[in-house]
């Protein structure tokens, strides 16, 4: 079949024939069609522990199983422990052979229908960024109707999710981005209000915009990370489930014990938290935000496309050409 | 009456004659004896908003009500919220004049049977410190029997509650501190064990002994602090309700997400955690750890005592000389 594959290190993965091994205890999916995650650029430039090569990447995918359309949760073996995923959590497209592929072998017990109200590329979209958004919301910060929500770096997936998640959940959101274009399109699709966090003071022009902010989706961390404590309400979240700017740096403990402030880390999420997102999602008829779709074979196009931070939602691959 | 009254900034206060104005909708209370905290020493050195002179400081009492000996939760005005006090949240001792004194007015339902197992000076270093310690693990760090947990800085009056809470919950303590002195005497009272953070590579040994750590209760925080992420087991969570070495630096992103650590910011506590303590105290026949007493009018000498960081346990000061 046809696949991506990552050869070695620091070198674009290639489109070519590979051949599958056959797993017994899994099942295999003919994919439709899959989407790019920054975990796979991550892989791509070895920021990750434990590559091994050749590995197929991609942890986003809907396919085709026993005649029916399904998508896959890519977050696998997470254990027991709603809290925290075990030694033996993995996710799709590393250790295992992932879905920038014509087939991909999976347990059978991590295959859902696809959400009937999407087309194919929209549920390739889902998977990964949805999982993500969804325990950083409503596992993590546990966010309630009504409350302000900042979701900063908007025009990525999972922040595009959580956008979409908190609309549907009644709360009052808002998004930053250092790009005003991104911003007015977040706006266009609901949020309620937006500010370019490269302008000084950009905390106290959002906080009178808003009125004050409970919850803070971000996955910047930074040196910027610490005018979060300043912007919060007292009794506020602040979730990570990222860090493309480094460390976090002057943390205050003196605004974070008087204001009751938790900052809470979060990554992927548990089984149930990928049924109740899903549940979610089909229930509020969310379509995830597409940015752009190109071939399986144009991936290293697609993946530049990422890396220069110009997608606004998610970059979907078509796998297969008819 | 008598009291510590502190007059002017950055000056030691004074013990003098010091006329009470009656209040009205609120009770006086013939003081016994008291305690000292971190937060009288922050007050003088003039490290507090809103400070007022002349003002009698001390939030911890022991005193004597319609012939009942009672203790006063320092806390007052809390709110609603569980999860944070509001803007009209106080602390005995500043504004309102405080406990180092013969008499204070308090509210009535600030007021609390003394417990029965203790002496009037173990009763008189209970309040603030225990609510502090008590928020911290329970109501932040929703601590479970049989987890490990460190308490960092031990030999401050917060840390020893939380060590003696800890242990009485069924958990595993270790403690750390600068002083191998401390640590024994920490190992004396109970704990599991214990490390002194002055040596390199401390988390390691720590992690050798203990097996893993679940929660840490810091109130330094500081550039030491990203080595907790590295020390915790994942699910972890590390509550702060102090900052003496300043603000936190160099938090890795990627371990906070990765292994989904909860950073919990907590002081005080609200009406509830106070009722909660008393009662938990009362069960288990918890006794504070005393360091010193004096005499009220010495209190320059045992706040120095405080200052120089020699103190294992509360320092109490004795409010009537019979």
């Amino acid at each position: 079949m046809k696949a991506i594959v990552l050869k070695k290190e620091n070198t674009p993965p290639v489109y070519e024939d590979f051949k599958l091994d056959d797993k017994k205890d899994e099942v295999k999916v003919k994919l439709l069609a899959s989407a790019i995650n920054h975990r796979d650029l991550w892989i791509i430039k070895g920021m990750y522990a434990g590559i091994k090569y050749p590995i197929i990447l991609g942890s986003d995918g809907l396919g085709l199983f026993e005649g029916k359309k399904v998508i896959i949760n890519p977050g696998q073996n997470w254990g027991n422990d709603e809290n925290v995923q075990s030694s033996k959590f993995k996710i799709l497209g590393l250790p295992d052979h992932g879905t920038f592929a014509e087939f991909v072998y999976t347990p059978k017990q991590y295959l859902f229908p696809a959400p009937e109200h999407l087309t194919d590329f929209e549920s390739a979209a889902l998977p990964l960024g949805g999982l993500t958004a969804y325990r950083a919301l409503f596992s993590k910060a546990k966010i309630k109707k009504n409350e302000k929500v900042l979701i900063a770096g908007i025009g990525g997936g999972v922040a595009l999710f959580a956008m979409q998640f908190a609309l549907a959940a009644g709360l009052e959101v808002y998004v930053s981005s250092s790009s005003d274009k991104k911003i007015k399109k977040a706006v266009d699709l609901g949020a309620n209000g937006g500010i370019n966090y490269t302008k000084k003071d950009w905390h106290r022009e959002l906080k009178a915009i808003s009125g004050g902010i409970d919850i803070i989706i971000d996955s910047a961390a930074g040196s910027g990370f610490s005018t979060y404590l300043k912007l919060i309400n007292p009794g506020g979240r602040i979730v990570v489930y990222g860090g493309t700017r480094g460390n976090i740096q002057d943390l205050s403990p003196q605004i974070l014990f008087w204001k009751q402030i938790s900052i809470l880390g979060s990554t992927m999420g548990s089984d149930r938290d990928f049924s109740d997102m899903l549940q979610f999602v089909n229930k509020h008829k969310i379509k995830p935000v597409l940015d752009s779709l190109y071939k399986l074979e144009d991936f290293n196009i697609a993946i530049k496309r990422m890396e220069e931070g110009k997608q606004f939602g998610k970059i979907v691959l078509k796998n297969v050409y008819t």
